[in-house]
């Protein structure tokens, strides 16, 4: 309990917004595989989601509570700011054993126990974590219950961030920039991918200014010479060459919370093509930050990028953003708002994204990005890495 | 294509297994979301599974068909082994939007346009990424067709490796020897966990002899303190004290390829009640590994341990070892075979174990592993790591 990043009862307004979307949805019970809402609900912190494991909230009940392995259980009294009868768990038999028990089985169990087993109970459909067998064995269990798709509802709770959490985005972002420049100190022709990625990890959780940092949900992506236009390759051995483009892609993290960034580098002198390609993206990238303000709605800041871009003739399909904060491997964004047309979630103050308009083509790429808050005066950067195309 | 881990033959031969045993199966097609599956079959190798993506193996064709996001697309061409037109992508608007299209509405036209609407389809329904809501949706769009669980069908295939991947384990191996012993070097009484965590990182990453280190799949962890009953906490910003046991868990990784390794450490003297414990997970862990074979199940070599501690009135419920090789987050294990009670899986050459028996009371643990191959003449250790309770 000493090492909580958060108190108390940021945990409890938490549960209980949680549960007024609950109520709002005609739910009785909300069962939360994906970790990153595992953890926003409980402080629940440990890489443990390789086997199954959850969070029941309830209606009933004033606590949320957590089920495991059994082998979680003290990782979990450790982290969590629950009641340590609220902490359960499942025996080791249940774990990767194809032709016998299944987590799911002792999930059901409680589900039962806690008078839950006619109710109507949301599940994350299409969470990380949640496979389709969790669900049909917790179906097969319970017939009398009625299942309904929540995957978003923690999600939308998590949209709009606290002080503290502010704090820890503004703590990963100093470490995402002292990562970057790290990266692009390492680098030079002759280098192998694989040493620059080490010097961008040391710097990732070493920290700065004696914040230490956490693992990212995602590793740094590398891409570099023609795989520039290959956005989510890591690393190899090939060492660097003259010449080449590389994109780095990476986070800092603290306490979970991400600060993502992108800069897109060349080893020497940048090709006219690229050059120009990165001046058309960071004019409309600055055009969306431009376009922020609390109100507007997500597809209108995608579209002041688009309209900006267009005037060079350049399209992208693709989405150039999406919120993010609290996560685990494999992501850091949220999936809930994206900044593309269609999507009309309306930006609020304390929401944050990371605006990243990658325009890849299939010989070369560019991707410059930024990490924002939406503020009452519009959006302000997390990120201190000058916005530029880097000339190592 | 050029940077390919491994040759044409090999993924034929994968192939040609993984087809045998869809015919056992009585399956006409397999679509394969496991990332390790993914990459074992097709060489493809990017951070791309946080959106739903897979390959499809039909007994009609003689290349597996890639399908994922359009954005990942270029990856793929740039890492499998396939001819182009068997790289297949859907547009932007099936990512993680709520209301709209789902990347499994393209993966049902795939299977349509293939001649398989009515079929026998294997899916992994308990595999990674394999979520509730994509199972419902293929079932939705192929009502005529018939799907069979086959989560293990590939991770069966893989057990035994060839002669390049124990070279890449075995390189793998090595990273993990040299990263532990960077983390115990920067190990002092003062000094963050987060500060030894980014020194494991560098040397995973950096690698040793030339090869460079990929990440692995679950990131170093590093319980201390009175958190060493905690197997799965990852590090803080906290300063180890004198005194402080410490458990450090990580693995090398060579082109996916795995070598994890446990050690445990005190700061300073162990106490007689640790140092006593450490000589029976050793004693245990010897018997274990005198004890395989092949021909021998995986239940005898646990059972080997089990006895050898219950001579010291000590048991531990958990399994002690699993099947590892190929991985990507969330897990290096291949949730295969598991050495504990009930597991019959017979050995044979060239499987390749962790065994991790660690032994964790709510105040302390020790773990002390060996990643191993089955010879013809037994065990085979990876690691050169020495058996030992290491004291700083």
């Amino acid at each position: 309990m000493s090492t909580m990043p958060f108190g108390r009862d940021e945990y409890r307004g938490r549960l209980e917004r949680t549960k007024t979307r609950l109520r709002e949805a005609g739910l009785e019970a909300l069962f939360v595989t994906d970790p990153a809402n595992m953890n926003y609900l409980t402080g629940y912190d440990g890489w443990s989601f390789y086997v199954h494991q959850g969070v029941l909230v309830s209606l009933e009940t004033d606590q949320p509570i957590w089920i495991g392995r059994e082998m979680d259980a003290n990782g979990a009294r450790a982290t969590v700011w629950l009641d340590d009868e609220n902490v359960r768990s499942y025996g080791d038999e249940h774990v990767h054993s194809p032709a016998g028990k299944h987590p799911m089985d002792a999930v059901a169990a409680l589900l039962e126990e806690r008078g839950l087993a006619s109710a109507r109970i949301g599940v994350e459909m299409d969470g990380y974590y949640y496979s389709a067998r969790a669900h049909e064995r917790l179906v097969h269990h319970l017939p009398e219950a009625t299942f309904a798709d929540a995957t978003l509802l923690v999600g939308e709770v998590r949209m709009i961030k606290s002080a503290r959490e502010i704090e820890y985005i503004e703590q990963a972002a100093a470490i995402a920039d002292a990562a970057m420049q790290a990266g692009f100190d390492a680098m030079e022709p002759g280098v192998p991918e694989s040493t620059v990625a080490a010097e961008i990890y040391h710097t990732l959780i070493e920290g700065v200014d004696g914040y230490g940092g956490d693992y990212p949900a995602i590793v740094p992506l590398m891409p570099s010479g023609d795989h520039t236009g290959t956005p989510h390759l890591t690393w190899s051995d090939d060492p660097f060459e003259a010449g080449d483009p590389v994109i780095v892609e990476l986070a800092g993290c603290r306490h979970r919370y991400h600060a993502p960034l992108a800069r897109t580098a060349v080893l020497g002198d940048p090709t006219a093509e690229m050059a120009d390609l990165a001046d058309v993206v960071l004019e409309g990238l600055n055009a969306a930050l431009e376009a922020v303000e609390p109100g507007i709605t997500a597809e209108r800041v995608e579209r002041a990028w688009r309209e900006t871009i267009a005037d060079y003739g350049i399209e992208k399909e693709s989405r150039i953003g999406y919120s993010m904060g609290c996560g685990y491997p494999p992501d850091w964004g949220e999936h809930t708002a994206s900044l593309r047309p269609g999507d009309r979630t309306v930006l609020e103050e304390d929401m944050t994204f990371h605006l990243i308009p990658g325009v890849w083509f299939d010989e070369y790429g560019v991707e410059i990005s930024e990490p924002f808050r939406v503020t009452a005066s519009g959006a302000e950067r997390f990120s201190s890495a000058p916005q530029t195309l880097v000339t190592i």
